[in-house]
């Protein structure tokens, strides 16, 4: 198969820094699009992947899922895009598409596994699949989403996987005019799940552990701030939340949370990959027909759905721009958790 | 307020056996009707309750929440029922009837705190309710149920505890035609989930530790059995179902039965009140849009919906008859799950 060089920033090894490196993107067959990246967001997944956090990290590894550009070749078969389109990519470049989920516009639960931006199994060159930290990638043109041109566009970028991520679950779980949502942990994903869920018509309110961040909630849109830390103010707000999007990567206690949810609420998980330690109790769940649930990214066409949402709300994530060359202080500062509230890469400082 | 002095077994205190005593129902307000006992069902909550197992019990205890009988007065603004008719009471005598949860039929999640049919503060008398194990009792018709007239009348009593607990989340959650349905426990609750899965048109399987319940599941309706021991049988499961009513009421491992749930499925737990042990694992959760949930009891106008339905559909409880000096040797049995699949009391053997 023919390919391109493409000059890209990944590393070698878990303890390895990254840097600069040359990877090989197939040229488009018919039904592929080539982009030039512009912007790339920096994903938690990104550090977790490149440093093998998780296990299972073939490298090198080029991270990168939250993807935006241009379009700058496209193959014969293609017809959602032209060459000069803005286009972007999200956490999925591929799957099987014909299980039922596939079928029902839910690619990220392909029954086979979907094929993740990177660290994925390549079906066209073998190896493994390479993210954004690129100059360009080469996407089948059905999980290539079209960009709203109203937007900054390296703010879109994020939507591509912490605004999917809890734009998912805010659909699925039907949050709107009249529905109270609350979101637990204010980073990337917590940011923006107040944005969406106040762009939906609900009155919303983060949990915080500190009051130090009430002011950044309310600018975000945020209507109420509850700390969690306060027993009065968690009792104050006991079986009020129709829906919980909680976004903490870490374990933590979920009971205290379900306590807040009203008659037939859902706590959903999008951020922590384990054990629900300490011990998730059922009375509540019981007596209150409750539910705690978790979800993963969105299917292509709700990615599609929430970008023209964006564009219509304009609503973008807040972002912190840096060069290619600053991603390993940029790992750092994330494990901090210092960055409001997502890292966007400008590409063009890779192509110098 | 005018009472009767009214015949009942019950206990008067955890270590004591149940043996007959003399209780006061209030002669009707206008809203309310007395029903002549004919039969009542032997629930789990009944032992517990007379054992005192969760705390909270008010001696004397007179349990009982599956009541059947002939209504034998009305007050004078009642317009359900006549005299003569057939009634049957479940698990509530009252509600609030004012806060969100009662205006949309969901008494059983009432914010105030739904009235117990049994062990609840009695509004009208002081002290507390007393249940079905009694000559007659007296309740607000908007509590009280119509009966089919075509069905076995002992084997309807189970319909209003055992019954509804397993068909509302049956309905909550969709199950149907093109459904996949398992349910854990083939116990009192167990045996009508199946039935009214069935009933309601969906594929219906029961997880069962041994092979011992097969015939009995087949025999019930049950389209399959999986022996939840058997790690080849569990993985052929794995994915498959869309709703999972588990009606195990002590501490178990979920975590099996969420790996068998299709996309979008939901694990409702009916039987378990206490901490999920071993911990439950959000990763099947979130790599899956899975959800773990909790159900109790049903509404009046969802209980009196499976009365009609099973009507319909000849859908009653598989029972065994006892009187009423029989209760403490039933309680023994029950502990022992020796019972196929309700005790139900003959009420005539209170009257002798």
């Amino acid at each position: 198969m023919e390919t391109k060089n493409t000059k890209a920033f990944g590393t070698v090894a878990a303890d390895a820094p990254l840097n600069e490196m040359n990877i090989q993107r197939r040229v488009p067959t018919p039904t592929d699009v080539e982009i030039d990246i512009l912007y790339c967001g920096v994903c938690h997944s990104d550090l977790h992947t490149a440093r093998n956090d998780w296990g299972g990290s073939i490298y090198p590894v080029v991270p990168g899922h939250e993807i935006v550009g241009k379009i700058t070749r496209v193959g014969s078969n293609v017809t959602k895009f032209k060459v000069g389109d803005l286009a972007a990519v999200g956490c999925m470049v591929d799957s099987c598409r014909e299980c039922e989920s596939c079928e029902h516009d839910l690619e990220q639960y392909c029954s086979h596994g979907m094929t993740g931006t990177y660290n994925a199994p390549d079906k066209h060159l073998g190896g493994q699949t390479y993210g954004g930290y690129s100059e360009r990638v080469v996407v089948d043109e059905h999980f290539v989403l079209k960009v709203p041109t109203n937007l900054n566009l390296a703010a879109v970028a994020p939507l591509l996987c912490a605004g999917i991520t809890t734009w998912s679950p805010l659909r699925h779980w039907n949050a709107g005019k009249g529905s109270k949502v609350a979101v637990v942990g204010l980073g990337g994903l917590g940011h923006m799940a107040i944005k969406l869920a106040k762009g939906l018509g609900a009155e919303v309110s983060l949990f915080s552990r500190t009051p130090g961040k009430t002011q950044d909630a309310l600018d975000l849109g945020a209507d109420h701030v509850v700390i969690s830390t306060d027993p009065k103010q968690m009792e104050a707000v006991k079986g009020t939340f129709d829906l919980i999007i909680d976004t903490v990567p870490y374990v933590h206690d979920v009971n205290p949370y379900v306590a807040t949810l009203n008659i037939n609420g859902t706590h959903v998980l999008v951020g922590y990959l384990g054990d629900l330690n300490p011990m998730l109790n059922t009375v509540p769940m019981i007596m209150g027909r409750k539910s705690v649930a978790g979800s993963v990214i969105g299917g292509i066409a709700e990615t599609q759905e929430l970008l023209d949402f964006c564009g219509k709300h304009n609503i973008v994530s807040e972002i912190e721009m840096i060069n290619m060359q600053d991603i390993n202080t940029a790992y750092e500062r994330m494990l901090k958790s210092d960055v409001r509230y997502r890292f966007v890469i400008d590409m063009a400082s890779l192509k110098k």
